[in-house]
């Protein structure tokens, strides 16, 4: 085969990780958020992003019995054998609702930073009713706490950019476009602080999915302990009852 | 490599599997069950074998809302681009609970096929308190009509064997150790005729998988036309409520 | 919950499969394939539609060791204990680039069903360089046997109508625009078919995982076996050498 | 229902993390390592437990084209859309033959902590021709770097202790039972700390999730970008024949 990786090799002595030894310059020397990022981006992150990188991942970690969470619940319910398909099971629901929010939110930010008008790009959603990746959130209103904290650190440690600068120019427009206030929600913000920090877009979904496990893996401890899903399970076949359709014919 | 598979070649002009045509011996000749059996067992199965494939795998197929179901669903609710994602996550929930009790009972109908006394497997099960697999079910009692239809099919069709004779010496025995009846559950039939048509125990979840899959595509699809997810989400936020923990300290 | 499923309700003595009795009407009377038209569809399929959702079923089963097969190989390498996990793996891969051009495929043929021209979407296709889902592919050639076989069977059952139509008219458009002959795929076959037999295309990629679901049962068990994942980890690790990267700095 | 959860309640202004203020005493204060322990284990942990649960997500996180990130590119090849999917094909394969023996050591040093003497505990095992879980490498020989660095690193944080001891006391009585040298590998050596830092042996599996999660990401990333898969899968189909069986008949 002509293909190569630069990932990775193993010896006997040691386990080569982008041009890294791992045994005497990552484990002990570097966090598992960097590495994270040394793996994906191809460079070890500097200080500041490297704080910042590990701040997106504690916000999105964990945010309570999440459709991810009762699924990785469910899971573990019927297969107890295998906490990694129970993670998995949970992981399978980052997608497009949730994660792609976070893409869709990255794409804008490129084009703003292009050149694209912030409020051409909110004014022509807006006309046809449809939601802004990376704003609005049902439950945090009028303001997603996690996405202000987010971009308070990222301002503190000098690591907003031209993708944060535009999300917030954004912002504006989307207010103007609404009438209203709508708010930078936690993927709007973690898909900027990441673009500044030069993760590609296509594998920002990456970041939530690593951050999501460690919630999904207290979910499906806790389940471990202290079984809730079976209550569910019954709630479920009581309250969502069948209604028997219109005979089939042939 | 060394390494062979005796599964299946691609030619330009044709799919050999398992030493049949896939376009001039199978499609329109082989029922999609026959066929599975052909994959897993390495032969084609006789009329009557087919047949009772066909029935274990329509058995299965659905329960209702299950957990599989509910996780499949809860899948589909955050990543609707992967219908193969959501079913993917249903089917992780087909294990030890559910699925191994396929394989245990296998396991006691091969020792009691081998020589093993019912009434002592029955016996020590009993003095242990542990569940015998393949007997008991929390809904269908006093017995899973889905056993019964099956074994009495299984009857019929004369592929009733020494498995089958098993199940039926042990649930004699059942009943004697436990003072009452308890009915031989769906996995417990499926064990023993599929035992009898000489699937191998260690891959018999592997038609539980399959079974369910299909029971699974349902509700995904459901699911896509008429949600239900959102609301049992809000539910279990609402009725499994944060209970503080006791302050970590460090 | 103001939620109904119109699925299945399960009762002690019989199991309500929309509308009807698994254990009276189901087990023993329907095959697996109608049985999962009718858990996707609603209805049961006249004898015809059944034949031929079972033939669909077994085209796309088992196509040797694609990434599908092997993912699901690798898998029950590493957890021999989750059959269901390795089989899930496998099916994760039933995605876009497979799967989706049965999306793509059924999506041209609705247009010429409701009047689009056959030679504008062909040539706009060629004009964009970008391939037609359902046509061509890399083994087959000049035809893909399956196709051919699953058309004529269709045909012959007199199941073939509107898509199957729209798909032969798109074919002769395709190799006019092309210049040359591109055979109609499995895929764009079965988007075919399935569409005249009123599948939805939002869930023809679940007719796909079920199916692909026999054939990684398959490969699971030759797996347990015969392992050969073992040796082709040993080779990829090999013949995919790490190129060092440049030295990444802070 | 009469069930809690203990992980998290979301308000509007905030989440509450196992007691403690996502926005305010989280994200920013606290690494993603430390928010994965307290998750799991319920409080914070220590400074010197701090580091050595990062250094242990960092051991594990990589390490080459092993199955698991073969089965993750392999995944993406067929479906691009979703990258949650391709990383949880990944790690459906981290399960018992790779993190089961981090359990299956943890039970042994358990033991060992609890007065069950090494030496039998070798003794039996290597008179039964069975491995011992945390001991033995096919690629670290004599010694695993990785393990090595993650105990002296224990020691120096002064982290190691009755299950650290234990992994060491054991290591001498596997060397003398086997007669040479038996490297304690990565697993062993995560074992023992995490048992140090209260981490219960059901969820041990858990933090490997996690770990191999964020290698996994880096697969897809590069698989995305310099795709390799196609090649491994021409060459799988090319040297692993089918090998025709004997014709089946009914």
């Amino acid at each position: 085969l002509s293909e190569v990786t630069r990932i990775a090799r193993v010896d006997a002595d040691d386990v080569s990780v982008r041009g890294h030894s791992l045994c005497t310059e990552l484990i002990g020397h570097t966090s598992f958020s960097s590495l994270l990022f040394l793996l994906v981006v191809g460079r070890l992150p500097a200080a500041p992003q490297a704080a910042m990188v590990d701040a997106c991942l504690v916000a999105l970690a964990e945010h309570g019995l999440t459709p991810s969470a009762i699924a990785a619940r469910m899971t573990v319910t019927g297969a107890p054998e295998s906490v990694q398909g129970a993670v998995a099971a949970g992981l399978l629901g980052v997608g497009d609702v949730f994660a792609g929010t976070m893409e869709g939110c990255a794409a804008l930010l490129d084009e703003i930073v292009a050149g694209a008008d912030p409020a051409e790009l909110a004014g022509s959603r807006r006309a046809a009713r449809s939601p802004v990746p990376g704003f609005g959130h049902p439950q945090h209103k009028p303001d997603d706490p996690r996405a202000a904290r987010l971009l308070a650190l990222a301002d503190a440690h000098g690591v907003s950019g031209r993708h944060v600068a535009a999300l917030r120019s954004l912002s504006v427009a989307v207010d103007g476009a609404w009438g209203r206030h709508l708010t930078i929600n936690v993927t709007g913000a973690i898909a900027a602080i990441l673009r500044d920090c030069d993760v590609p877009a296509e594998i920002l979904r990456g970041f939530a999915v690593v951050s999501r496990a460690a919630g999904l893996v207290g979910h499906v401890r806790e389940e471990q302990e202290r079984p809730a899903m079976r209550a569910l399970w019954e709630r479920a076949e009581r309250e969502i009852p069948y209604e028997e359709p219109e005979r089939s014919r042939k």
